[in-house]
């Protein structure tokens, strides 16, 4: 059993208006020196295998085609063993 | 400077409707032995302050009050220093 941890967040040039409402919200609760705030995805892949290789390469597949979208996207992720 | 870097989840016993969509996609293009998918968000939080405790204090709370709903999600954060 592997579990792919993946992260997905907005490249640094790309403006990211879900964080900037967010912080704008923080700093209205009284939240100080906050810098920025940016929002990304993170996403749990379980799968029925121990082949760390062929779990990998499907897991690197799965971000370009399905999870990221490359043009302002970038991913990374890790594979963990067990549940 | 201290970042937060924040994750929070669906509690282990609530349904996911977007990862399960998520996996009838990967499936549909053919990948198999997936288990589960479970999504999540990925916040990142950059304070201009070097006080560990007061950002971690800071970070709790946000995460209770704005970032998670307590009642089906939980969260977890670690503190990085630098960018």
């Amino acid at each position: 059993m592997l579990t792919a941890e993946i992260h997905v967040t907005l490249k640094d040039l790309v403006l990211d208006p879900q964080g900037t409402t967010l912080k704008r919200s923080m700093e209205t609760m009284g939240y100080q020196n906050i810098e920025e705030v940016r929002m990304g995805k993170f996403i749990q892949v379980r799968f029925d295998s121990d082949d760390r290789k062929e779990v990998e390469k499907k897991v690197d597949e799965m971000c370009r085609q399905i999870l990221s979208n490359p043009v302002i996207e970038q991913y990374s992720y890790s594979l963990t063993e067990g549940e």
